[in-house]
């Protein structure tokens, strides 16, 4: 199962950008880290709503990805995200987690810690539509 | 106005990153636009819908600055997006604008287009609020 | 096309409950509306949010099937309201339309105004599957 | 704490026309069930939607009203719901639980489960607002 994350990850152009990494692949739940650079900050020098974002939303796409048959991919249907503290922090945790898994439609939660993996900074409900290859 | 939101876009180090321009700024409405690169795609090729939001939640964000106070800071409480088409194109327009500007938070909506400016390829609705500096 | 949706309409318990009319149907846009009484209010005497959003997820469930072949249901995927103005009115109008049309998902907004139809209290986007009979 | 809420909870007109009851006050978390009944269906005769989250949203706004101030009140600025499995149970019940409470805003998450409280059937995220007297 991680290998077979971890080859779709690699080919994320915008993981390599942000130099995020893949942490762990469990069935139902992954998580991706991201370290603080200046290169992805907002005008007030914390972490960008959109990297905290980006990174759960490829958590919890993969997340749904570990309770799907194997040839299908997955996409975002649409995802909610509310951002509860800034992120002043040196590294971002971002956990997906599958909340429901139906024959067509996946809902995952989506949680982003700060480095102590203790400070919930955001929160994410996504649903994501398995497709065959 | 412009200069002052060039500014502060300017300080967004993440917008550098997507190599993100700020295209337009009116009176509650904004617009920023990226150009496709390999660095900001998911695992198809396409841009990654993290980069999508990115730019059309600092549209969002800006086009409520553009109806608040002088002194006054805009954070991002919570956003929600849908992905309607595959973000397969060369360029993605972000407009944010106001929906409701109240005295402590406001509603935006965010449009993400293709390059032609006609196919809507997202669509947000974002809560944001003022805080004085 | 009309016909079709008064015949569900009139099958909704809950729309008569709220004594909900069902006021236009048009191809992609459905309007519903509700008049104000002591039955449906918050502690504070208005309109309950759960009343506004009754309706536009009805209206927005059926603009959506407007667009969808012959023998298909309706179902709510999910949705998201914001609240802009209190429900202070003697009547609710609440407007779907759909926004995309996909041959699985119809994505929807749904538009709740007070009785002069002119001011927003409440703004809905969603998503609705179409499921063969 | 249950004692005010409650009193609340009876002025909402809403509440009574839907016969839900306020099943218990905790601090950061309320309950609230309805009983199944002809007037509150959808066409094909389970729970309407709208029942379900006019329940879970009271339950939502009243936990967030458990941790604050005395004289606040609190309105609901947002929601987004997912509905996951059909509401096909003689009773919903529906719980609300702070997430993060806030100088200005609360985050509060909202589950909706059938009559066994095992079965998840819809799950909510909320912004309120707490507003002075």
């Amino acid at each position: 199962m991680y290998e077979k994350i971890k080859q779709s990850f690699d080919q994320q152009g915008l993981m390599k950008t942000l130099k995020a990494e893949l942490v762990s692949v469990e069935n139902g739940e992954v998580k991706i880290s991201c370290t603080f650079s200046e290169a992805l900050t907002q005008q007030h020098g914390f972490f960008h709503a959109g990297v905290a974002t980006s990174i759960v939303d490829s958590a919890c796409g993969y997340a749904a990805m570990t309770m799907m048959p194997e040839d299908t991919e997955v996409l975002t249907v649409e995802f909610k995200v509310n951002f509860m503290k800034p992120a002043k922090t040196d590294k971002l945790i971002a956990v997906g987690k599958v909340l429901q898994s139906g024959k067509t439609l996946t809902v995952c939660e989506g949680y982003v810690y700060d480095s102590s993996g203790e400070k919930l900074i955001s929160k994410m409900t996504a649903t994501m539509i398995g497709v065959s290859k």
